[in-house]
């Protein structure tokens, strides 16, 4: 929490001159940003005056320097990880969400075994999206809520971690998170970027990773939207002494070949096994690119080249694969599950969905196929509502392949019968199967360092 | 209270959508305002939702449909007064406040003399204005807060009553404004215009005058800004079934003789006991032509300039006079202080601040007057707050006339000597005085109905 002096000197300012401010066209300094921060996190500040100020804020868009200030004041809203205990530099990876997004559990054990800490703090399944969290918990015994000592004793035994944010972290966050959802302030770049940072900065990381999806399943639809994001996102936790890059990635299909809980764990396991990764390469691919940037980024590496090929040997000679399990069993999981994968899999009801015609796989609107995801019970349309660990889909054709109609294209899994149906035919709406084969679209097709976002956004039309 | 069945057909709105819809540009139709409105009264919908709406219909401005709609379902909020018992067509005034802005006290009594009913809904002091409430408790005994029956007796009893809100009326309005005043979303011209008249047409009115401050002690201190508000009103009242005309008056000096409470009660009664309207025939002529208007729109003569002349006859043979003394005795008021005007006020201390030197009296920055009579004790600077009813201010001299060093120029009023230092140079302040005169300014310079006001907001560009 901030310190009482901080709450002196700030005593004469008023929140409603604040918010006429924002209203009229910004330029809030760090003080008055403070001043807001820690009124939220101390419920200082009423509820309806951050509203307002949330809404201006939205309608005018926050400036750089606006949100640089935000993410730091929200950073240090509340208790931050040490990580000059960890023995090792921190880096983490951030998504902003997609269908299939399961390179969390590749890209942390991978990064570990190159000899970086990585303190990773997730988030749940929400909407069309999947949680990393609810697909741990898919692992029996597995415990993600662990308090800060208990998370940094796990980092430092075994070099990662995957914990659900503490009460006492970044406390200004959960306050306006809260709003934002009920007062329609949530689609602001600025507000999103101070949100995701302020989190992953208070675990004190040398370097961060941003993965950030574009294309029909991403959150952000518009892919100008999503590069400002980026780019914002660089800049600004350089400019709070972070090394940060971001990867702009393909979500124009589910990542992989699954999506759900326990079969994304599966899935990841089955490449840090030694799989050679066939249908779903771009998995496999993406998660050593982000990898090698984490391995590069925590000093490890040269290159981020150099940190890739230190990812794909680990991948290789097993370690990743032993980092992930002594962090399973670190966190309470039971790591037996993992020797028989397919058995470990025990859904109520399955139901194989054949291609409905013959052609090439050449459109998905994969935003649709995440909620087709979520309707079988593997995801939650509101904060708090279970998941079943065993419903999801696995989709037999990728976008671009040749099917024959009657060939297998997905299996749905779900806890009965009757919840079958209605996902199934939101599949078939969602998949487009034509005569002729589409464009490709490249995995990774940006990659913003500090240079070249902060020259994005000097060019960048706000 | 809205009915049950409403609630119910509103059920499938959900507040953050509206929310959604303002902030991307409005067109929020009838049913969408009234479920608003109806949360705000009910206190359904939480405060951190209607002030994000408030802030984003500040910020993108309500259109006219939007403005009638709000008005009209406030309105509609809670308890309204019927007027079909009154017995007479039941007319208003309601000015957006001033300097010395006591017509209340001529044109309700004077109107009422001539056959309508006045049921008049009034306020109290706040920052620089002074409240018709606060003028009428120098009245030793005046009870302003009657409840809904007892307002209404007094009505028919003598024509005219002047109260305060009641909590059961329009309780939307006490909702949202309380919100408005704490996030930063007051001046918005439709959120005030529909705030304004919800209270006004919740009394049933056939006819409402609107009185619309212009110029340097004027809530809104741009021309343009108090036309607009002016137009809109008027076609906002005219849609919803009350006759309504707005007057633009001059505020760029105090309105009458006197500023502060018991001291513009005087003068009040003095031009209703006859007295020829000398320093002070601004007030005169301006209370003589609203209640002219009051009286036209209420039906009892074929033009305003009629009504005038009958609220001229209603001065002249004292009927004026009478009716105002019966509301005070029916509402609990002694009026045997109006026998001894000059002995009935006493003030603490006083002080006579002198002509600081010749020429003429060009400009008056008529708000710092205001904050002058405030800081004597006469307002508030917030709500609760109490007042000195013998505080305030009696002005020796007008803007335009010549004025020789030395001559008395203002006396001041407070309760002890300290507080009259500080005001009396921020009088000085406030007032110049130069070698040549200044331009006349019209008492009345625009008179808006239907007519002209639709033709204004056709061509305003919004």
């Amino acid at each position: 929490m901030p310190e009482r002096e901080d709450a002196g000197s700030a005593a004469s300012l008023h929140m409603v001159d604040l918010i006429r401010k924002m209203r009229d066209g910004g330029g809030l300094d760090e003080r008055e940003i403070g001043f807001i921060v820690e009124g939220a996190a101390n419920e200082s500040i009423p509820i309806e005056q951050l509203s307002a100020w949330l809404m201006a804020a939205w309608m005018n868009g926050l400036s750089i320097a606006e949100t640089r200030a935000l993410a730091i004041a929200m950073r240090d809203s509340g208790e931050k990880l040490d990580s000059s205990h960890l023995g090792r530099p921190a880096v983490d990876k951030h998504s902003t969400g997609g269908v299939g997004d399961k390179t969390s559990f590749l890209v942390a054990p991978l990064a570990a075994a190159c000899g970086v800490a990585v303190p990773m703090i997730s988030g749940r399944a929400l909407g069309h999206t999947g949680g990393t969290l609810d697909k741990l918990d898919s692992i029996p015994g597995f415990r993600s809520a662990l308090s800060l000592p208990e998370f940094e004793t796990v980092v430092k035994q075994c070099g990662v971690a995957i914990v659900s944010q503490t009460p006492t972290l970044v406390p200004a966050d959960r306050v306006l998170y809260a709003l934002r959802d009920r007062t329609g302030t949530v689609e602001d770049p600025g507000l999103i970027c101070a949100s995701i940072l302020s989190k992953k900065l208070a675990a004190g990381l040398r370097g961060l990773v941003l993965d950030v999806k574009t294309g029909s399943g991403a959150f952000l639809r518009k892919r100008e939207d999503a590069e400002f994001l980026a780019a914002l996102m660089v800049a600004t936790a350089e400019s709070a002494g972070t090394h940060t890059v971001a990867l702009m990635t393909d979500m124009s299909q589910p990542l992989g070949r699954t999506a759900g809980n326990w079969i994304e764990i599966a899935e990841c396991v089955e490449l840090l096994q030694g799989e050679a990764g066939g249908s779903n390469a771009d998995l496999r691919e993406l998660s050593l690119q982000l990898a090698g940037w984490m391995i590069h980024l925590g000093g490890k590496t040269e290159t981020a080249e150099q940190g890739y090929e230190a990812a794909a040997a680990a991948l290789a000679n097993g370690s990743g694969l032993r980092v992930f399990k002594e962090m399973v069993r670190a966190q309470g999981g039971d790591v037996t599950v993992f020797e028989d994968l397919q058995s470990s899999h025990r859904p109520g009801a399955r139901l194989e969905l054949k291609a409905w015609k013959t052609g090439y796989v050449s459109q998905m609107d994969t935003m649709e196929l995440g909620w087709a995801v979520q309707r079988l019970g593997a995801g939650r349309l509101r904060a708090g509502e279970p998941v079943d660990p065993h419903a999801g889909v696995e989709f037999h054709a990728r976008r671009g392949v040749h099917v024959e109609a009657g060939q297998p294209f997905a299996t749905l899994f779900a806890s009965d019968e009757t919840m079958l149906a209605e996902p199934s035919e939101r599949i078939k709406r969602a998949v487009t199967i034509s005569d002729e084969a589409p464009e490709e679209v490249p995995l990774v097709s940006l990659i913003f360092t500090r240079e070249n976002a902060e020259r994005y956004l000097r060019d960048a039309v706000r």
